[in-house]
């Protein structure tokens, strides 16, 4: 029996531990997250560890729910110590579950804390954590340091004016050791035409842009103008949530698009089939514009989001309530990318789907527009959100290494909204050096020590660094 | 090499045996099957081992078939023996399935026989089996007994006068020691309004309830009065089969389901589209019914049955022409619960899918609904028919507590038409134990003996006692 | 650790090795491959290891792609000596993949090279193996022979004149150790009558069949006349394409396809709707007509073709950019068997699906469809395509035995476009060794050596040789 999560957890053999041990100490880069910039810009300090370690973290809400916990305790109006002590009275029986880990590792790396995790021993935990936060170095920046964060994502709105983009590279010419932070292009509220609230945000847009938006070609001189501010603040990858993709294929979509967005903007009701005319015609634009300016496409797809009305109208998006959907999109999906293939105008891409009855598909689907001489243009990302846990990565990166190329992978990425998830890099590089280890010790890959820990460094930071062109 | 099916069968390490004897005696709890109370009632004595073995048994025959074995050594007119020779000459090449181990898991602690099952020895079995048979304590009640039964869900029709239900309760004044048998409503036939027979069922739902059935109301009055009986007669659980489930969402369904079911009582042909609006508001019904009573509300989804005509023709439904459909159903599932959580009203729930491809969908879907302070209120019920094997099991039990939290988890049942089921509760306890100290083994979870002893007992016990409220 | 794919690669235990000993020479049967009869008619010499390796690989293509390969060192004018090059620099980190194994076996067991494969050392490997190819004895035939290739199912259009297929039968009658090579029936271009060419298409079958087509019956009559061709040349099996199934049920079908199809032959523009009713039509026909034959009805399910228009524009079809679809298919499926079933005219069926999210539902699918006392008369067919890797196989073998019954499956086979890849049935059998041996090893079967091996031996030889009534 091996010991509870020592030195050589999930490494079960000298290959692994050898191959883990290469790459332990590599730079983090997570270059698709939810961090909130004004928190990282002005150096947060934590008040208490449920601030640091409970605060919007649905994974964890979910899990208290599940344990049968009051949600005056979860996200209600009760004490900091009593949040505290339900989650550790949850996760101690927790068995199998990743955030099992998680939180083990989160009180390991952070606090030196490796006792149990229970509900009798959460006020003594809570004390704990609080008197090292107490002491004042607790901090966003110190985090990074500690952690070797060398560049991060942010998820940020085309009408944003990143003040705090700003604030941090001036932070970052002052302090050498501060992680590179990239502005990332997320157009949802662009692309949600349907939204009572789309009028209204293409006013914003247009604010942001100086470009009064009255069309479709007004909407993309705007789209230009912060695409171009976007790039300039450092951005090199957007986002696009698609749930789920849509492609309408037929002549004529310009025009009609164009004539769909004018009525919305005018207050027209706007039916769900000409809304997918519109995202098609505008997907096709956002793609070649990203194209043009060297960018990487991420496309999320798959989510069935605020399952929960009751639940979202009391706490709002974003707090535990949503899912996966099981619709097909293996068709509209491809279209989109051909369609931008045909006009030579597809970005380096990079794809994810929230249920893991993708995996193949997905896995099969980039190998159709790999090409141009890009190593590793069409990445399947990383094992995302609900499958970012043992059970999950193993799967993507066994079903990739299958159908594809894993050694050109660009690895790991937290997609967090807590500053506590750098500890999941440790996670997800115990898995693959493992994985790996498995692959060798079962003899089937040689035992070639030097290539081996080049490819483990290669997923772990050099491909990422290489296809972002990340200055290291 | 380990023995074949010794005492540590499935079980590889000194945990898994330890945790395998802490639950192994445990009572069992099987909330849902298809007994047939009459059966149950009248304390059958079985006439062979056929009758016993083989008898309704689909999983069996469609093995014999898949063998091609003549259907007349099935279900046809042949000798009891031949069947029982053919069934022996048929699992003996079973490799690698679930029913290899359950026929030989039957013959042991049934009948004490641990030798070979082949078609050669099969004489020998049949005589083996019957004279233990002849002696004449082989019956129902005495296999409750034998396995620790303490309680049976039977799958009951809201017309039915449950009077084999009423005997029993009568029955167990005299007999402590018999299991707690409870009925199930389920209300396929209300459903099903696009059948021949519906206006015929409704007419016999009609004279049980003794409201005359015309409209939505009083439709609602008859199932109200045959869930208080229903209750009366200790039901606490429902069972939906939705194949797949739908959800019609507009305004006024109410008055559209009014007339909709007014044209089928009227002999009127009712339209696809128009069958969904109905069971939609039925299903939304129903469920308030459920949460009213306190009870669980299962939904059993995905089945595609009656897929070969010419059999089920031939032989009736249930006689092994199933399979699984490959449909999306995410969407009209969440519109359903989250339909009934906006009235609060949404009752404990337990979903089943039959196609595994459902299985992370469900797993991250109950996260939705979890909450109200109520443990595990919403449950991913055991793995459902197809599933129910190692193979099932182990990903059932991985997926669930990959996404949610399976020491929470109300455990097996067997879904099963046959008295001879009950070791598959031992197949279970067994998968469970390996898999749980697959993870203290690994170091993923600590050696923490009485919590693992305790989460052991609350899966495969504990939990379902108190879920469903059923006295200990 | 093992060594790097020695004589137990995959072997994990004695009765592992033992297993696979007893297989590993039996005659390999590939029934179903796409190898052109021109070259196998005419003992095709190869002139170098580009040619044999890769010419027509789009497997290895993709890795290339994946590999940042210029497309002039894959399908363009570079040199084969360049492109070897960039093969053997892009397999070298292929780790996990299935084409390292394929690769380092053809290496093996063509060339006795069995060093390491790598971009430094491609020199002097294509200088080895173009070496032992300049001797003159590196032909179709000759590899035949060296691979116990006992038979060979080439895929055939049905206006083909199989001129290759009657100089085979006459090449063997002067050397008996050559393989069977018998056509499949795939009729694709008669099905696909939305193609602009399936107007030409039908006058070429005309001209074959010595039937002028000219609506329904003249068409069933021209493709009776290819089907008693067809048999009268060996054939016993067909292959469908069904990308998705599809099944249109409603009376009236036969007239309606009737004036479809004289519509298009008409030149008439082929409404999609319309097509999948001509399609329904001819499918049930083609069904009843392979049945009447006592042939073999292969079902090819699931693919999304020529995704990237550009490439393929370029290049062509099948050179590696299709992929998965994620669509339903259950019940068009289901329907199709079923409407077959009912006129007592189902064929002996294999089911292929690309997507593996479609297993369960297929491994459970056949199970409605056995019976008639023929063993295995409903199969599902070996893991294709894409989950032809020891991940896909595994997967498809445990599915196969957990929802029917393994032992009598009729196997491998290659579905493959190159003379390299009879070592997959190598890679098969030792994974199939160690599938059982697992189980045997762990206690979940018998050591029963005798009833071991003849399984075994079942599934890689005598079964399909017995389904598909090749004489040994």
């Amino acid at each position: 029996m091996k010991a509870f999560m020592d030195d050589n957890f999930l490494l079960n053999s000298d290959t692994a531990v050898e191959l883990f041990n290469h790459v332990k100490d590599l730079p983090i880069v997570d270059y698709h997250c939810h961090l909130i910039p004004k928190e990282i810009a002005e150096d947060k300090h934590f008040t208490n560890i449920t601030d640091l370690a409970l605060g919007g973290d649905h994974y964890k809400w979910r899990l208290m729910r599940a344990n049968g916990v009051d949600e005056k305790y979860i996200t209600g109006d009760a004490g900091d110590d009593e949040k505290f002590h339900y989650w550790c009275a949850t996760i101690e029986d927790c068995i199998g579950s990743p955030l099992y880990h998680w939180t083990h590792l989160e009180m390991r790396r952070y606090f030196d804390y490796d006792g149990p995790i229970t509900g009798d021993l959460s006020g003594k935990i809570y004390a704990h954590c609080n008197a090292i936060i107490a002491k004042g170095d607790f901090s966003a920046w110190n985090i990074f340091k500690k952690f070797h964060v060398a560049q991060i994502g942010t998820t940020d709105d085309p009408a944003d004016d990143l003040q705090y983009h700003k604030q941090m590279i001036e932070n970052r010419k002052h302090d050498s050791k501060l992680p590179l932070i990239q502005p990332t292009f997320r157009p949802s509220k662009v692309q949600d035409i349907e939204s009572p609230n789309f009028v209204n945000y293409i006013q914003t847009l247009s604010a942001a842009s100086g470009v009064q938006i009255t069309n479709r070609e007004t909407l993309h001189k705007a789209l230009d103008n912060r695409l171009d501010f976007f790039h300039e603040m450092g951005c090199r990858c957007s986002d696009n949530a698609l749930d789920p993709p849509v492609f309408v294929q037929q002549p004529g979509i310009p025009a009609e698009a164009d004539a769909i967005l004018q009525k919305a903007l005018k207050g027209g009701k706007i039916a769900h089939d000409a809304a997918l005319i519109y995202q098609t015609d505008l997907m096709l634009w956002l793609g070649k514009a990203y194209n043009a300016r060297g960018w990487a496409m991420q496309l999320h797809m798959g989510a069935q989001r605020n399952n929960n009305s009751l639940m979202v109208q009391k706490l709002g998006t974003d707090t535990g309530y949503d899912s996966m959907s099981d619709e097909s999109f293996s068709q509209p999906l491809a279209k989109l990318l051909d369609a931008l293939e045909m006009e030579q105008a597809l970005p380096k891409t990079i794809l994810y789907a929230l249920n893991p009855t993708a995996d193949t598909m997905l896995a099969t689907m980039i190998g159709n527009f790999q090409g141009g001489g890009i190593k590793g243009r069409m990445q399947w990302g990383s094992a995302w959100w609900f499958n970012d846990t043992k059970l999950g990565m193993e799967k993507h990166l066994r079903t990739l290494a299958d159908c594809g190329m894993l050694a050109r992978f660009i690895g790991m990425l937290t997609d967090s909204r807590s500053f506590m998830s750098y500890p999941r890099h440790e996670y997800f590089r115990r898995i693959l050096a493992q994985l790996i280890a498995d692959w060798v010790d079962n003899g089937e890959f040689p035992n070639d020590m030097p290539r081996l820990k080049r490819i483990m460094a290669d997923i772990c930071y050099n491909n990422v660094v290489e296809y972002l062109g990340i200055e290291k």
